[in-house]
């Protein structure tokens, strides 16, 4: 890891626009601006300005100008890396860009490798590694949810509860290990009860986290609800019925995002990520006789399956539809909904008669049963609620702490073991040596997911999916 | 034109990146930014806080943080758009950017449109409307030349030279204009010999930039060449061998320009256009029988023409191409270049032999003719310096003034009409009103290029193309 040179990368989104930000940071990076850039006012070195202040003038190289820019100065170890650090704001052209970031490779900084402003941040000691990555959590987020949880894993989330934790294991540990220097004397420097105390307290925080993470991964990556139905059950029109009711949260963003997010919606701070199931394009009746492989591993990624069936369908029709497409769900994992469309065609009165009986909930074995009209907009709230009603919505008000990264996850699951074994081991009055063994293995690694420990792999592995410029 | 309300846009381009800037300008910036940021260190109020300072904090709503940013304080007039303006430094995600953006909306700045910020610029009195105009030239600069020539119209470039010599005629005006008060006195307080250097001081500079013009749409466009000949001649391996030779030049640029540009050339900073005459696939014998309009005019729309011949073609295929070419060509205004390509073919001596021959000038009618290998990149030299032979680079290099806006060339060829009908009238010893009327004209037309004439619908028209944000 070399933190001693000065790396400098454009910071803003790829393309034109009206300005764009170069970021550079490292011990020259003041220096080097200074051979570059000419305040308009001051007159004076950036070298000689105090930190934290904005100054216009032009960039310049061999005497001839190159653009008018504001630069803003930053100082260790109060910026982003903790190094010195210059933000350049030009005009949002593709040449220019270029040809500023040109000059400060020229003038002798290093184009920055994707995320190593963060990862120099964390070498710096300005982050633990879970707060760096929560900040491409932060960038990637789509959902207020997803926003929220990556603010509070930035400014620290669970590793500070875990890095308290660890340092009080790492005491206990040490005594252990006191303790076997002296073995031949029998003596015990780490109380036991205070120890069993302890790990029990490690073990209920990291159950706790372990159980989070699949809030955590809902949070993150949307939930997955697949559509399923006749061709003519009314799919694309409830998906546009959707689409029409969340359009006031994502009209607002820029049209360039639209493809990228096509059938995914935000409903109330959630993401929920529609997967498309034109494989069974057929009637479900035909699924099982069908039987494409991609068909029924769509249903299987989906959290939550939406079975559209038609309000004029008998109940033979729809017992049968349900059971094609139980047979391949995990009950356990996955949720039915039944969303019976079309209710414009009949008697409202004979809607409520025929859907809310027992033997309704009983043919289909859910409860989640919703019969809306997509075409005219019509009971679209409660499909929604039932959706909502799938996620824990209450532990993310509540500012809990929730694991949305899966290097997370792992590592939790690999301390806990670790705990468990400890445990076990005090209470079947192990020797010291062994528990000390498990304890140091529970260290490693509540260390990965903070960074105490970390190789060159690993964090590469995190940072090289990063934006360049961050 | 309302300036006392306070507007917003996210000014960097769109998309995701690692960091995105608000920028929100009138006279309630500072304050709204106050009731939505909490600086980190200082904790006090933007407001109390000195101009050109940087604030690292949290941007919150209801309690609740929604980012954490760099808020960038500039206070009246000395910032672009000449009020106080405020930019937040955010994490670059499209939710995080539009969050912050709809959290300003609510607070009460309003959304900007096009341009805006550099119209208010324009309006406060921060630049002229030329230069306000080189503000979007200088984003849309492709190569150094554009950029150059915009750097030099965003500061001033022939609008000073202008307005002193408008503000000359215009005191020569009033003075006409009061003899007309005392007509019955027959006074003369205008000196009409001074007038008349002036008048021809004025016409001098108009016709130097609106010659400029040529040269500045070349700047600004690029030089459009069309590349005929047949389909084996070896179009598409010209046009990689090129890009191949200047991808040193281009290749750092981002990955989504690629498509935009594609086939477009940066040769030392000037553009080349390279058309596409896909059109006339079939050999250029054919191209009189097919007669296709689109054929012909792709080559209309061209200032070089590169006919590429096969140096194994006998003398009178290649007249009969070049004649074939020449028919749809306009000698005066567009350039033929005779490419012999695949000189790999046959020996060196022969080819030295056969094309350097003034019969072979007089074959083709023209002597640029490049005899290169299009394959194994030789003499791909000799075609670049053919095509920069035919632009006037000299006049970019000595810091000439060059008119690039096809407005400000209308207005001027307009206010040249003006001047020259002054001239005539005044050696005519035309009477002072319609004198005064003539210079009136000329008046109108220079005030239009630097925006003391603007009207409504002008000033829409310009700033419409700008980008959101600028």
């Amino acid at each position: 890891m070399i933190l001693d040179d000065t790396i400098c990368a454009i910071s803003t989104p790829p393309g034109m626009g009206a300005i764009a930000v170069l970021r550079m940071a490292g011990p020259e990076a003041v220096a080097i601006a200074d051979t570059i850039f000419r305040p308009a006012r001051t007159g004076k070195e950036l070298a000689t300005q105090p930190a934290h202040t904005a100054h216009f003038g032009a960039i310049f190289d061999k005497e001839k100008d190159i653009d008018e820019v504001v630069v803003t100065l930053f100082r260790e170890p109060h910026s982003f890396t903790g190094d010195d650090t210059v933000e350049i704001s030009c005009h949002g052209g593709l040449y220019i860009q270029q040809k500023i970031l040109q000059l400060l490779l020229d003038k002798g900084a290093r184009l920055a490798r994707p995320g190593e402003f963060t990862q120099r941040a964390f070498l710096n000691g300005k982050m633990d590694l879970s707060q760096a990555e929560a900040v491409a959590d932060m960038i990637a987020a789509r959902s207020e949810s997803a926003r929220r949880v990556a603010l509070k894993q930035m400014r620290g989330g669970f590793s500070n509860e875990l890095l308290k934790l660890r340092t009080r294991l790492l005491e206990f540990t040490s005594l252990i290990e006191l303790e076997l220097d002296f073995s031949e004397e029998d003596v015990e420097f780490a109380d036991r009860s205070q120890l069993i105390d302890l790990v029990n307290e490690v073990e209920r925080l990291l159950t706790r986290l372990i159980d989070s993470f699949s809030l955590g991964n809902v949070i993150k990556n949307g939930i997955p609800v697949a559509i399923v139905g006749h061709t003519n059950a009314g799919k694309s029109t409830l998906l546009n019925a959707l689409l029409q009711e969340e359009r006031a949260i994502v009209s607002d963003i820029h049209g360039t995002t639209r493809d990228a997010i096509e059938d995914v919606l935000n409903i109330e701070g959630i993401t929920f990520r529609f997967i498309d199931t034109a494989g069974i394009r057929s009637t479900i009746d035909q699924i099982e006789t069908l039987g494409i492989a991609l068909t029924y591993s769509k249903i299987k990624q989906a959290s939550i399956v939406l079975l559209m069936v038609d309000v004029l369908d008998d109940d033979d029709k729809i017992h049968e539809a349900v059971q094609n497409v139980k047979s391949h769900m995990n009950p356990a994992e996955q949720q039915l909904i039944v969303v019976v469309n079309k209710i414009d065609l009949t008697d409202p009165e004979e809607i409520t008669e025929r859907f809310s009986q027992e033997s309704f909930r009983e043919l289909t074995g859910t409860d989640a049963i919703v019969p809306l009209s997509a075409k005219f907009h019509k009971n679209m709230d409660d499909l929604t609620t039932e959706l909502l009603s799938t996620v824990d919505i209450k532990a993310i008000d509540n500012n809990e702490v929730v694991v949305t990264n899966a290097r997370h996850y792992e590592a939790l699951k690999n301390a806990r073991e670790g705990i468990l074994r400890t445990r076990e081991g005090l209470s079947s009055g192990l020797s010291g040596d062994f528990v000390a063994q498990d304890i140091r293995e529970v260290l490693h690694y509540l260390g990965e997911i903070t960074g105490q420990i970390s190789t060159d792999e690993v964090l590469g592995n995190i940072f090289k999916n990063f934006c360049i410029g961050k």
